[in-house]
């Protein structure tokens, strides 16, 4: 709201910050023109269509100043966006993420670099391992810190997975393993406490990293979903962002069926319980249907593939999702994640 | 980061509102999948490309829930993104908004519909006016109420109008008039003194609505854009939401030129001085510089347009920008929004 006043400190940080960033986004060939106009301009092939996902990410919701390094939240901050392209089987264009941060966090702790900066080493860091020009965003003062990504990517004319298109007897399939996220932010919580909550990133034991990673830096998996889409060998898929139950739950009820889990064959992540699996989400692994008698490979790119139940026909009063377990079929409720409490 | 537990109510209020929103979500040709899946799919025709542009508006920075009714509030978060569309000359495709809001934001006040149903009344409103479908978008809790609006369009290969491609000698014009809306800020922030600052939205005297228009339901020239795109009539444009001062700097940056503005050419807005139509911004109307030679109509599609000066060569050691005011030139500084102070 300060219009018509200027403080040159203020400016001249906001531009240094500008000049910081532009200077590490490499524009890829699909970036016509990228940070510096009032829009960026995306070239698309013939015969495309432009696939987008925008996914919001707030302080003390879905990270936490205290508990996450910088590195993590921005590298967390494009999985989900890149996580919903390879859900589609589409291949990014470009990302955008809008910043709103408190002032501090623009400012240089010491002899650290700023916490903005740390956030864009994880960002580009994932960026760059796939491809994903960073073409725009941005930044704002905020009370909250927060970032809005926005992933733009390109898919052939008819040919991307949708959610809607499982039919009755299709196959249910998982890549990597689950509930991996929800085991590492258990540790996370538990170090936070023994911390006492003090409001800085907590320093995280060597021989503890291992078991974080899932939860710190997940793997969106793009080659897995685009291997799918162009061999047309899924009928449906998302991403494991809510989780397992609740994902499966939007599977049914755009495809208009039913689903039966095997718990025995749910590939847990390491230090997971069966719990953290079915509704711990954030593992942003591919679940995807195919039909009953394809051949879908064991691995995909490097990742397992686990076939772990099948869609039904969906009954008058009866439960979504049913899990069967110990030889007893039970409902399933969607318990993952919700955008509102 | 509450994962693994559930509150029926929370989960109930959630996918009402997204069934609400999904209801009035009106899905356009260019939307082949809207809301409901990982990613929405837009087509594009041959030979274009895409334009995709974010902005960020946050509580107490770009509006306060206090001042600003729900309904400006929306209009004002799409007309940032379809204007920046608009000094492209890009045609709007589809439009994404993540929204965070505080929980009491989503519920209803007594028998008024909740706030985030009036934010998408006046959003929605001026969507239909330019034909441009809300295709998704994000929804969490949030301590500030923030609102990221992400505008995808589409231009024809090589002919969007950009910052960067003034020449020494082009004249510089403007659509419509400027200052009416920091003339509208100024007046509404009296009126909350006046009601002591109390945290709710509030009542607008009807004589004094009129003057307050320009700053609440701002008109994005998308029509103005295309039709100067379409001729390729405008060496460069930019539109007008940081300010004159700031924004024609911008395309000297750009352009790599220098500028003089003729401070008695510049059309006031309703109420409005020469320092609001200056620096104060938030005008959205169109800044674009044409080949002085060349015959620009009065008038495009109803709006004024007015011929405010020319560009120059950039001299070392020289503002970019001058001002010439009573027969004498005087640098003209950027003070105008800046996103950090």
């Amino acid at each position: 709201m300060a219009r018509g006043s200027s403080a040159a400190g203020g400016r001249d940080a906001e531009l240094d910050l500008l000049r910081q960033i532009r200077r590490r986004v490499s524009t890829g060939a699909a970036v016509a023109l990228g940070i510096g106009d009032d829009c960026a301009l995306l070239r698309i092939k013939d015969r495309e269509q432009v696939a987008v996902t925008t996914d919001l990410s707030i302080d003390g919701r879905h990270f936490r100043l205290g508990w996450h390094p910088p590195e993590a939240v921005g590298h967390r901050t494009l999985a989900r966006g890149l996580s919903d392209l390879a859900a589609m089987g589409a291949r990014p264009l470009a990302a955008f993420v809008s910043l709103g941060l408190p002032k501090d966090l623009v400012q240089r702790e010491g002899r650290r670099p700023a916490w903005v900066s740390r956030f864009y080493d994880g960002l580009l860091t994932l960026a760059a391992r796939h491809k994903t020009p960073l073409a725009g965003g941005d930044l704002a003062e905020s009370p909250a810190a927060l970032a809005d990504i926005v992933l733009v990517g390109a898919v052939p004319r008819g040919r991307a997975l949708l959610r809607s298109a499982a039919r009755a007897g299709d196959a249910i399939y998982v890549t990597g393993t689950l509930g991996g996220s929800a085991a590492g932010l258990d540790i996370l919580s538990k170090l936070a406490k023994k911390r006492g909550g003090a409001p800085a990133a907590i320093r995280i034991p060597k021989r503890t990293s291992a078991l974080l990673h899932a939860h710190l830096y997940p793997e969106p998996r793009l080659a897995q979903g685009q291997w799918l889409q162009r061999r047309g060998l899924a009928s449906a898929a998302i991403d494991l962002s809510d989780g397992l139950s609740t994902d499966l739950t939007h599977i049914c009820e755009e495809s208009g069926l039913a689903a039966e889990v095997d718990s025995s064959a749910i590939p847990l992540g390491p230090g997971a319980t069966l719990q953290q699996a079915l509704h711990g989400g954030e593992d942003y692994e591919l679940l995807f249907t195919a039909r009953p008698h394809l051949s879908v490979p064991g691995r995909l790119a490097g990742v397992p593939v686990t076939r772990i139940g099948r869609m039904a026909l969906a009954r008058h009063n009866t439960p979504l999702v049913m899990l069967l377990m110990d030889g007893e079929a039970r409902p399933l409720e969607p318990l993952g994640w919700q955008h509102f409490v």
